[in-house]
């Protein structure tokens, strides 16, 4: 049986920055400081600012609101009811289980009450038109509501699948934007991504360890999208090439200014809902109310 | 059965542009267009130019050398003895078959008869040492003997999985390379990657069509390169979303010049051997006369 260096049973493998067992308690530890040591390198938040936490029902921002709660961040949770069948329903459940389970205030928007439609209802490119949407709306929340920061459960894998799809198909301005932290501008709240250096599994190891409620169905449109086969791909390398994975990013952050075209961009307002837009009408109007 | 557009029986589905099949004959008069194009797109080369194509044995470069020849240009072979067992011998056999298949003159050079080494006695990594070997012996030997550029049988797949591991890896520099054309300067002759655009399977098709002779025997050493993952993995890509290879192709020479970080780099002369460098002693001094 392997063990962790207290002796204990071990929980399991970490092999960044080097390989070793942990048991749970130590690995919590472990978690818990690395997550601390993003927040302090990339100066992503302090105790004074008002977050708005949106969860999906996920593992990933399950966790983020977990240990922001934990560290003492002052948090309020935003859900969106999306309105996806065998998938809407459980995630709203366990939004409000993990509302409960961390004492934190659960606030609620039902997409169709707003739009008059759900995700299925919509045509187009679901995963395309569902980011936008959340996107928008928990930036107008927050913004209309008094928030600081919106902090999200990305993480590691996430930024670089995608960051990986922008290279393939050379999305100069969308590289630029890879970031832990997005300092707010106009009607934009800063954006943070607290698990910017954790890998996924890691988090899911995480939320079982601490028995953090979250569920495990996945959205039945999310198979289609190409970043899950890049995800796949980069792991498969990592296990191959141990660090491969973080020599990626930190060489990204460290190159990133090769991507900044587009200082000078001026935003507007949307014609429509008044909110910060690249053009005349925001690609969330563009979507549900054109 | 499928059929080409003249009526007879398909050789092969191409996909690039648009998808046909195309008989063994438009398929021969299709793969040569499509070369014919890149040579007048990217101004590769012309009629008066003394060009040196350097051989391996496998289909690529010995595709190049044939179609070269038939579409008129002044050409002579060479061909580098590695000295690796059981694929040095065989590549031999065939280079020496295709330079009578063509009717072009050839030359070799023996690695152990100039280092007193083969790439079986040398330590470290084989792949990256047998690459600094071929491109030095294959400058020195055209720049001594007059030739005013090399080309070679790099092709699309080969420039892609490089990209791609250069990205990974962000090695800014090498990212600035990716180029159908590489211009000579100093003792370094012009470099021409005639197969830019085309991808590896038409090579093998065209290579086949024509009975050209090749050895399909692999290195033994090339197994480990991680670069054949990527390979496999934009292949894969390429049939879940046809033209995505293209398309990041491209995109790099749209975008390219963000990598053009060292327009001023000073070379210098190599202190041992007297060819272009980079630092005082170049990278082929420095692992075969040190």
């Amino acid at each position: 049986m392997l063990k962790c260096f207290c002796g204990k049973e071990s929980y399991i493998k970490v092999t960044y920055p080097k390989v070793k067992y942990l048991c749970k308690e130590h690995f919590i530890e472990y978690f818990e400081n690395r997550v601390k040591r993003s927040i302090e390198k990339f100066k992503m938040l302090s105790k004074d600012e008002k977050i708005l936490v949106p969860i999906s029902g996920g593992k990933d921002s399950h966790a983020a609101a977990y240990i922001l709660k934990k560290l003492g961040y002052d948090i309020e949770l935003f859900h969106i009811n999306l309105g996806i069948s065998n998938f809407s329903e459980i995630s709203l459940e366990k939004v409000k289980e993990l509302s409960n389970f961390i004492n934190a205030k659960l606030h609620i928007v039902n997409l169709k009450e707003i739009t008059g439609k759900t995700i299925e209802d919509v045509k187009g490119k679901k995963c395309s038109i569902c980011g936008i949407t959340k996107r928008y709306l928990m930036n107008k929340f927050g913004y209309e509501h008094g928030f600081d920061t919106i902090v999200t459960g990305h993480n590691m894998d996430d930024e670089l699948s995608f960051m990986l799809n922008n290279l393939l198909g050379w999305n100069i301005r969308y590289l630029a934007k890879h970031l832990p932290v997005l300092p707010a501008h106009d009607k934009f709240l800063k954006k943070v991504k607290i698990f910017y250096e954790i890998e996924e599994k890691y988090i899911k190891a995480y939320a079982d360890a601490l028995n953090i409620p979250y569920t495990t169905v996945k959205c039945k449109y999310a198979k289609k999208a190409i970043t899950i086969r890049h995800r796949e791909y980069l792991n498969k390398l990592e296990e191959e090439k141990p660090g491969i994975k973080y020599h990626f990013l930190y060489g990204y952050l460290k190159n990133r200014e090769l991507f900044e075209v587009e200082k000078d961009f001026k935003f507007r307002e949307c014609e429509i809902c008044g909110m910060t837009s690249a053009s005349k009408i925001c690609s969330f109007c563009r979507v549900w109310r054109r």
